[in-house]
């Protein structure tokens, strides 16, 4: 078993330098020239859910925020329908921090009648997404959570085809746009768990834990491939070590570790978090943060086990609160930006309009304001952690030194472009069009 | 994966009821004729740990209880020698009540020094336990603590291939005296341990769990493939759960899952144990209580989570906690006996005068006396759930029918006696000698 990779705090590992050669439009180089390069895409995955936006993107929104489309929300809340200026607001607002979206495929919203799955409109919410030079991820294709009703009570063989069915639909459906997947979520609790009847618990304790994980990732991976199929759980414990190991050692081939982190009761701070990320990242795998939560308001009771057992009906953010989430928001990511097997980290909404459980978890408030928090991983991502547009001049053979954060970069001159990427060792030319 | 076997408080698994047929001398059957029929042993495992016998054993003891072997302890309490005298009558507290005894091969205190294991004392009184009819189990071939320190800083490859020559020495040089073992202990946390460095850790960390288990079982088994190899672990979580099913998917033969039950925190009560006998029953192996401990005196704070972090210079036995004790022994006995699954409990100690932590957990106060709680077991193992010397007639056939729990029983006759088993569906037939 690999080594824990050791946390850098100065990034060393998330940035390069390289050397790029400009050519003209005719092939030469583009010697002794003022050029402009500027960032345009983190390498690192900033992600975020794309829920609330589905409306937007299938024109089901009107001016006014009256339902226009009158499909049911596929998202965390079930809550007021925004306009579509507020909608389009967010979306600006999601667009200029995060450049990965998750997308929800929870089996209960997505087919809540047997035969008539919400295919067309989650494919042109991740087309929506895909135009604007969004990545996509699909969440999740196998729970115990959030199922059809006309599950319960089917024989377990049963419920096994019509899951490993449905995975391969999905899987097959938006294979070249969703190609990324959580392909089974929370799996230390899944056949022991006790908070809602569900068809997938009684399989998963009858075929056991490794069984239902090879179920998930081979329909998953025979449909696609070359998909990314993440394993993911909220348990941070050994337990969900042992887990690990035990799928490894069955030869389940996992491509990315899970970690979720709803931390409504409380920030983890960097020592655990760390800890965290030492345990996880011996096995050698990437990781990725799926599920970050961070609150502008009173903690949940650090007593409850199931966050889904705290249910008030109305939860504010606070100007205290805000001030400590924007400084731990911007104290996680940094922490997690510095472990080199952390491949990404979705923050698990944007408004405290769409949150799960209605907690003040969002980074925007509900009347469409950044919070302290939306700001502050704005600056990290798009300032201090990005190269804005530099003038930068090429040297006799059309060479000029570029550094910065991994990621896709362009240069301009003379009102012509072209894009290059910087990765670690690379010595990037391109051609102006 | 079977379902979890159903508890049953008539105990209707553990007895049964069977037609003898006895013969005489002559092989003709004794007919209408008075016979005594007894139990001499329970089938249902009672077990303890036996380490305090071992100066008995191998006549290390002086009458007055000065030293007279010289050779250090093995047990759990390095303290005050006992005299020849007072031995041999927790001795024989031990076997009135006791059928199988787990004597210890910590490897730190086995081979302190290095080639030097202390072998001929433990088979000494491996024969004088097995001499008294009594089972034997060594416990454990390989965990994490109590190790020799000359382990500390090897190569883990080196730390590995003795670790593999340790058990095939112990396991060979036991065959046919010691055929069950705890195969490995505790592996939960084995890889994550941090109360005390030790050659184990890293090995575990660096091969991974279930790697690590299947060095032990598979040189365990290599050495003597009819023994019965338990995976024993403290922790009752998911995560031994999610351990498990990792360890039955690679294919490793368990024969016995061991769970512990150090109970120094306070009684479980019978909603937990069911609820613990439950989710691991369901793997359809049999299950053995290795490690039972409940005081007689306070309790150790709950929040201690290493119990080995709670050292107090004295910890006495009180009147009500006595009376508590033995209302929790008899109850924590009849739970597990209810469980089909249980087919042993081992009560960790006897005495108070050689315990874990000089915990009041033992049956017995340190001054020799029984507690309440021993007077309770040999009551329900000896009286309750025994069939005590019963006077019975035989028919024309010779026929007589006998109930009782499942075990080793003797017929009388006339001076004469045989000895016969009663399990589930036999019609045993016996021929006095």
């Amino acid at each position: 078993m690999p080594s824990s990779p050791t946390p850098d705090p100065t990034f060393a590992h998330r940035t390069a330098d390289a050397t790029l050669t400009v050519l003209g439009p005719d092939g030469a180089p583009l010697r002794d020239a003022d050029v402009v390069v500027a960032q345009t895409r983190h390498a690192f995955g900033l992600g975020n859910i794309g829920f609330e936006f589905i409306p937007l993107a299938n024109d089901e929104l009107s001016d006014d925020g009256a339902p226009a489309g009158g499909r049911p929300a596929l998202g965390e809340a079930e809550g007021t329908r925004l306009s579509r200026g507020q909608a389009q607001h967010l979306a600006d607002l999601w667009l200029d921090v995060f450049n990965t979206a998750t997308l929800p495929f929870y089996w209960g919203r997505f087919e809540p009648v047997r035969g008539r799955p919400d295919t067309a409109r989650l494919r042109r919410t991740a087309e929506w997404f895909a135009e604007r030079g969004v990545a996509l991820k699909g969440h999740p294709l196998m729970w115990h959570t959030v199922q059809p009703d006309w599950l319960l009570d089917l024989p377990t063989d049963e419920v096994e085809r019509l899951q490993r069915e449905r995975i391969r639909r999905e899987v097959g459906d938006f294979s070249g746009l969703i190609d990324t997947w959580d392909a089974i979520n929370e799996v230390v609790i899944m056949p022991v768990f006790e908070n809602g009847a569900n068809g997938i618990t009684p399989l998963a304790r009858e075929r056991g834990r490794i069984a239902t994980i090879r179920l998930a990732f081979e329909e998953a991976r025979a449909t696609n491939p070359s998909a990314t199929l993440l394993l993911n759980d909220f348990d941070m414990s050994t337990a969900y070590e042992c887990l690990i190991e035990g799928v490894l050692e069955a030869g389940i081939q996992v491509d990315v570790l899970g970690l979720q982190s709803h931390m409504h009761q409380g920030y983890w701070g960097e020592e655990k978090t760390l800890a965290i990320l030492d345990r996880f990242s011996r096995y050698g795998l990437p990781i990725h943060f799926t599920e970050t939560t961070l609150l502008s308001g009173h903690l949940m009771p650090p007593e409850l086990e199931d966050l889904n057992d705290y249910q008030i009906p109305h939860w504010p953010s606070t100007p205290d609160g805000e001030a400590r989430q924007a400084d731990e928001v911007e104290r996680h990511y940094r922490t997690l930006a510095s472990h080199p097997s952390v491949q990404g980290v979705t923050y698990w909404g944007l408004s405290d309009g769409d949150m799960w459980l209605g907690a003040p978890g969002g980074l925007v408030r509900a009347d469409g304001t950044p919070k302290p928090s939306y700001d502050a991983l704005r600056r990290l991502v798009k300032d201090e952690w990005w190269l804005a547009p530099t003038a930068l001049r090429t040297d006799a053979q059309g060479r000029v030194g570029v550094g910065g954060w991994l990621g896709d970069y362009e240069v301009r001159a003379d009102g012509r472009a072209a894009a290059f990427t910087l990765e670690a060792g690379a010595a990037p030319e391109v051609t102006l069009g």
